[in-house]
């Protein structure tokens, strides 16, 4: 019986997150969402491998109705991944309206369901700028929704919202985390594209950690400046 | 374009919700769950029906995996659904775990979506003694996820939280709400059952209310008294 259900994405930082948790927690368990974006079965593939790894149940729940009903770019029904970076403005396009709050909530039904206690959400002290969904403001009112929503009082955990990108790498590594088995690139093609913003993100935060990036991709040409913060808040 | 959202069953306060938001407000929507609950397609059906008798945009969402990995007696995967009084200690098991969390947590992305600005929610003040999810706490929880975890600031209105359920049938029978075009029974069957704890409720409204009930039940025997209410509350 999982007591820590991971979301788990098969990106960098949820990857990271599950492999802390399989050492820090008894009884983890992992769920995954395809809701319809470009990139969903490069990760998701990756999400199972590294279950099978850890020996983790692993449970993959559909939402084909973000992809008919929501408006992103990310989606398939959606319109070009823009590149640069992960920070501008036109970044906002790829934000699929309130992800977070509906893999939480349905991650917290089947903790319930289960005899769970906890949730784990691998958002990190980068990932706010254009996700309102991300930020301390919105998980501290989904945490107390989880709570008093649950006879369990489920718990969300945010181990990593202290840490940057390169700081989960660092931690990934001491783990043994193989990263060449996780998938980043918001277009979804045979490999990394290397310049959309989520590549950006993983080719910095391998850099700043000092680590080689084990990653193959189309196009390794300079990293685009971070924008001014100011401007690229919401 | 939708202004806003109504989490629309099919029961009775919701058609309520709807039709009181087609007076008060512009732009209204609805969007109904299939989440595999015994019921779900006699509720539906009716859900349709006041959408369109309003003219009103309805989406139906299909959550398939809920009925394969939570555990409830509501379900078509769970057990039989017992009959009593709706606020017992049995009626527990016909708990869907965070089932209001997760509609209105996939509402909010719709809505932010459409560029709607605020999600209804028909929860009143008899709902909460086993529904940790119906109860303020949680209310005030996810509305504050939903306002600080968009761009839009969705809020979350209940306008029905300090009524109860007769409250609501003389609210509707004013707005002239057809309550045989709604469902209760979490049985599902051909008519309503008229012993589970939601005919049950249903029953209670209609007598409280001094209305005349136009359901046709399976069984009109005497109602069964409320449990003692420190015993039932949770």
């Amino acid at each position: 019986m999982a007591k820590t259900l991971i979301l788990l994405s098969g990106g960098m930082d949820s990857v990271t997150a599950l492999h802390w948790a399989a050492r820090e927690h008894e009884g983890v368990g992992a769920v995954s969402f395809d809701y319809g974006a470009k990139h969903n079965h490069r990760e998701l593939e990756l999400a199972a491998w590294h279950c099978g790894q850890l020996g983790v149940r692993h449970d993959n729940v559909a939402l084909p109705f973000v992809n008919d009903l929501f408006a992103s770019d990310l989606l398939k029904s959606g319109g070009e991944i823009p590149d640069g970076h992960y920070e501008e403005e036109s970044m906002k396009r790829t934000v699929v309206p309130f992800r977070n709050g509906i893999m939480l909530a349905i991650a917290c039904g089947i903790a319930e369901s289960r005899g769970a206690e906890a949730i784990a959400i691998a958002a990190h002290a980068g990932d706010h700028a254009i996700y309102p969904d991300c930020r301390e403001p919105f998980m501290q009112g989904i945490a107390s929704a989880m709570r008093e929503g649950t006879y369990a009082r489920i718990e969300l955990l945010r181990p990593f919202i202290h840490l940057d990108k390169a700081a989960i790498a660092q931690l990934g590594h001491e783990l043994g985390v193989d990263y060449a088995q996780t998938w980043s690139c918001y277009k979804g093609g045979v490999i990394h594209c290397g310049t959309c913003g989520t590549c950006v993100e993983r080719r910095e935060a391998f850099a700043k950690a000092g680590l080689i990036d084990p990653t193959e991709y189309l196009a390794t040409g300079p990293l685009p400046t971070p924008p001014d913060t100011d401007s690229a808040a919401v």
